[in-house]
């Protein structure tokens, strides 16, 4: 067994907001109970592999910076090892309750698919052992569809039926890995499901393929009696120029063409939301709203730039809004909070790794803290039902109803002369509440 | 009768690329057959009364620069029959077969719902006789639910159902006028479809009551023997923060919700696609990919700024994209190109509003004819069909039809060790081809 | 007198946090002290005359909803009077020590320049009445250049120099109006100088006018003894495609250019920094650093929107940021906070104008109580000094002082074979920490 | 010597718009003379190493897909030679005056300074062999001063003195190798001169040493006697959040500080304009207007997406506004039109290279022939002239002169009673012509 990445480092312990360690939860308290249940239980909060343990600190424009250990010359298999020891002594310092993956973070592709496959059980063998020991669970997995280049034209949406059919055996084998690890979700990722410009492409024939993608994918969990959430995470762009899951109401309107509503949720992540336009919050409502919510992926982007920074949250605001709505649907059910977040490229301290989830995580326990105390004072709802509350009344419930129809409302309209005088929306009293509820 | 408002230009004749008088169509003939169709038949160009008749010119941080002799004051009903007058002058000058409005832009609202009712049927009255007179049709009609004050927490979407009820009604009226001037289209222009701040707003709510708004105007469409097609133009933003009906993707998904996929198409703007994070292309080839495509509003933004500039295009090549797609799927239907496009503040001339229309007809004239080459030649057909030829074979066939499972799949990648080479997109080169059609 | 447009508030009172009265101040305590001053000398709040009394609460599509006494039918001399007494009713109750106006909020355009004139000086005596009464005082007056059709095409910057020349007396009189008032400041707010389109517009040509218009003013400045800072307000573009004041760094170019730096300093709002594509902080540092920072306009915009939105700030982690880097620089001299910002359109209570401003002024004094505990426990300064330390030694000192040209640099490098490692930069840490102060 | 990459390819022929053949150039004719000077030595072509030959095809998301056989493994000395004679086909093969390159595209750093630049010496010495065989020219070079990780904090602006230093040494190495190859310029190109968090950062400090840096080039490039041009090429963000050399102006301001403006000129990338929030004309009349246009990186964006995406130019109306600017101001002096572009990753055949460029080329020969004649017939200057022939007359002399103080003219604007009416714009009309000369 390797050395201790963060040898002076014991678990993250609470200490409370105004401990001065910088080493410690402020505010995230996991057996904490608000609501009836603990804060661990509430926020499920997942450390992601991919960024946090394989990515290399580069950019498009220079090397990486980081330096692992695990990353330099040797054996492959080796410092995958190495990797997966690190990996768990994160996520156990940290004391989340889960981590998740794409294959390959986990075992490196070999040199034909029998052996990639095989390179696969040999590190999700060990990985079991390291989640017995440490009681580190699996939010979920997902397949690495994007870094080939063999996939650089997509993979379900390949021109060619062949990178189809190789994506299908990685899928089949991620989905595999993740209900063998017990996997509470199963992600679809469509890195590369789109196009990088529309003279050489068909969409029609690409949506069809994706649809049949999602169908196989469907079948199988069925058949091996996989009992997670099957999850689309939308991204409207990069790297390529634009994505077929767009956002939620893109994936909306995907889902219902290949009536898979009620086989696949979503997994929001805000820095995606705000790329395509949205509010972190619009994309959370909307998916609740229809009923397709499903996990977060936490990680923030900078409202300066135009793509994907993948930061640690810091805005106790969001992250309140989001669990406030969370909450009032009846909270994340099989989803959780994962961190998909990189550190900025110049944050090569080991401790920065600590750092920067104790950040995140304190974030939603704050929002978790404020969320709570607006629910149980009321105080979205209450102005929401007195907004609305004409609803409740004859004349809305004839328009929903169906009792009126067109030529009987507009009668109603010049009978009763009606001339509804506009009520204040209260925006900003409602903005000063909440902002009283950030402390 | 009113004075001609261009008392010195007769109808604009076409002259060819080489004429120099700015008073004419270098690209527009309207009788030119392409393909076995007339210019004219292919483009079904429509002036906006809206933009280019009612609109004083003012923006937010100033007043009205037109100074237009139908603005000024005077008895209401007397400025919009000299407006009226105007209008036909302008559609018939400019010498395009449609016209498009508002409810509002040919009559203003009187003091009781009555007498708006009655102020609309005497301008119809006088709009068939322009209309008998001119030739000119109506491509499209609809309702003005965002400027009266009333609507400013929205038309159906908002928190009380009695302006629920004064929306239907004013749509009732707009449906009944564009049927009776023989629209070939109606269009449900949601302005204030959304909000200005989720913290106040029942998103589940709101989109059950535009879902039955719809439904209402589809089932009066049927009863009142309407033919034309009903069309919802998605916009993502301005003036509210978000509207329900953000894209193309996020109507598809409320229609598919509310079982209207077959009963209401798209409007799509150009302008609205941009603000969108969409290029234009796409939301065209999304709605056709998706049989959802009904009619374009061709104004356009400006890739500098956030807002709706809606100005006149000046693209031959985004023109010439979309003219590819829409013929390559058989043509506009009973939609249009409509120039829902404002001038610039600075171009009070009157003839200003002359040369911003003559120029966008242009514009779609010159896409025209290149598009019409680059189908005779077969260009981007030619690449997409060599792109995609693999799914035409059998292991394409055995995927899309079933044939094969994930399992069955994964297994036939590893016993034929399957390692699909990638081929060069050539975007490039396809690129180049179509700038040499652009002439 | 008129009656009070609020007659049930009285002055708003600080009740600090805990306090549910929403009409109450909870952070904002004027008269408590924080490094020897108080609150209200800190933070030197002003109201602006012209979006919180005069806008109507129209939009680009709709409508004024506010329905304000003074907005509606009569004489125009006699509504201006209303207004001035709800304006010093709202500055007082508000309990604010600043107000901020346009020349045309006060008092409406004449048929004649010297009406025009005339009325502004009627105004202008009212004012100082009201303004002895209420200890109200002026924080910057300013000249309306964008509302009039004749500014479309820019006011100094216009095509036609009698327009300058119009613009000229308009500001002449907007000055010594502020001169009158005893303002702390005057702002030279270019609201249209810039340009729709460069197909028409001389740029070299245009920066001249303009350099010429602010030498005038410089000059007419000093010749009537006026005190006060001088103050260009940036900002990218809207009304205009493209401002000339795009940014801090742009009127700083055109400043160092026209020999002015000394005369005038800048007055940074956050909503104009965020189109511009930087952050509120960065256009604040960026005014520091070279010795330009005037004022503040602390409106915010949307994240999502790509215009204006002027709303009231609710982001306690942006104010925070900026007054500390405010107070490291010695605080705000002449300067003040002005809320220049609009209710939303649906806000049309008559108290959403009283909670809009609470809203903004706590903000302000959460941001102020932070900074000054981040800069008494010196979290910022430490990070950064520590970071830059190495040019502090010699090599830091050889390369600055000029000691070491080049090749001599060079050649150290070569001989001493320097290899400088990287160092963490603490982002995320710096982050937790930052955010920890914010409660 | 190695094997030609393009066995089969030619130099690329001039064949006129007509010829279907995609290897060969259809608006590029170099010998053909405009304005009494070649079409080459108007556009100075060059191609870059960086983007052409260095760059592997890889992602964010993705490994590379090119597989150039001088990426793979090998002595890095061989595969630079190796590269280096690919380079030199493929600008022989395209027939273009110039190229451009970072040191470390010509030869990779080393284990230590001295062997770095002893390598840099071997690669300086083919490459002279190389330009004197093909008689293509240098048109600038830069350092690399982004890719090591010792720069991820800055180069000039590093918090370390050391990593000034080091940069300092390559930056002399750079600048007396692009003196050695006959360069026309030597580009200032800071990658990372900005900051990934205010928070950290001590901006008067960074922006003292980055004067510093300039200064000690300025002084180096006269003590050895290179007589290119220094440029620095603004770009406002990516990899860092934020640049120091956002744009035109802030480079401008930045110069006018350090005394710098006439020692200084810029390169405008287009990309780098739009990402800014400009038009690539702004910029370009920007640089133009203040006697700072240097040179330009033709390379675009994509206008849905926020990050560099550096593609082949295809806009001829782009490409004219920049060429009417450019030649109305006397050319390019010293500059250049330089691709610093980008194949998509998915164009990996051998000859997408091709294609791309003589597709940018083509542009930018469209585009200068449209210019020719725009500038032939007067088209801008007539609108340009006549909207501001006010300001030759005896006002605008007066107000230009400083004959007429503020008081004076509002005297006269008084005495006059002066009531200027707008004049239209013109915009769209304008707009009209310019596009039927882009055939």
């Amino acid at each position: 067994m390797s050395d201790p990445y963060w040898p002076d480092v014991e678990c993250i312990p609470y200490r409370g907001p105004d401990c001065e360690d910088a080493l410690a939860y402020h505010y995230y308290d996991a057996d904490h109970i608000l609501l009836g249940q603990s804060m661990r239980d509430h926020l499920r909060v997942a450390v992601c592999y991919w960024h946090s343990l394989c990515w290399p600190g580069d950019d498009v424009f220079g090397d990486g910076t980081f330096a692992r250990p695990w990353h330099g010359g040797g054996a492959p298999m080796e410092l995958a090892e190495r990797k997966l020891a690190v990996a768990f002594e994160l996520f156990s310092k940290l004391d989340v309750p889960f981590f998740t993956f794409h294959d390959r973070d986990l075992a490196p592709e070999g040199k034909s698919h029998v052996e990639t496959r095989t390179q696969l059980d040999h590190m999700l063998e060990l990985a079991e052992v390291e989640m017995a020991r440490t009681g580190v669970g699996l939010l979920w997995g997902t397949a690495n569809l994007f870094g080939h280049p063999r996939y650089a034209a997509g993979a379900a949406t390949n021109p060619d039926p062949e990178v189809f059919a190789v994506a299908a055996h990685q899928v089949l084998h991620a989905l595999e890995a993740t209900h063998r690890l017990g996997g509470a979700n199963y992600v679809l990722w469509g890195g590369r499901e789109g196009y990088d410009t529309l003279l050489n492409t068909d969409m029609r024939r690409e949506l069809d393929q994706l649809g049949r993608f999602m169908q196989l994918v469907v079948e199988h969990k069925h058949r091996i009696g996989f009992q997670g959430t099957l999850l689309i995470e939308p991204k409207p762009m990069e790297p390529t120029k634009h994505q077929y899951d767009f956002d939620s109401a893109a994936v909306h309107a995907f889902l219902a063409q290949n009536g898979l509503e009620e086989e696949i949720k979503l997994n929001i992540e805000v820095n995606h939301a705000t790329l395509a336009g949205h509010s972190f919050q619009h994309e959370i409502e909307y998916a609740i709203a229809n009923d397709l919510f499903g996990s977060v992926d936490l990680n923030r982007g900078d409202p300066q730039l135009g793509w994907d920074t993948d930061q640690f949250p810091c805005d106790v605001g969001e992250a309140t809004l989001a669990l406030h709505a969370i909450l009032r649907a009846g909270g994340l059910g099989s989803g959780g909070f994962n961190f998909d977040a990189k550190l900025r490229r110049q944050s090569i301290a080991p401790d920065d790794l600590l750092h920067a989830h104790i950040g995140g995580i304190d974030t939603l326990a704050r929002g978790l803290r404020s969320a709570v105390c607006l629910l149980e004072d009321g105080v979205l709802e209450g102005c929401t039902l007195e907004r609305y509350r004409g609803w409740e009344a004859q004349l809305g419930h004839d328009i929903l109803s169906g009792a009126l129809d067109l030529a009987r409302l507009a009668d109603l309209v010049e009978q009763q002369g009606l001339d509804p005088q506009p009520v204040s929306g209260r925006q900003e009293q409602i903005e000063n509440q909440i902002s009283r509820y950030l402390r």
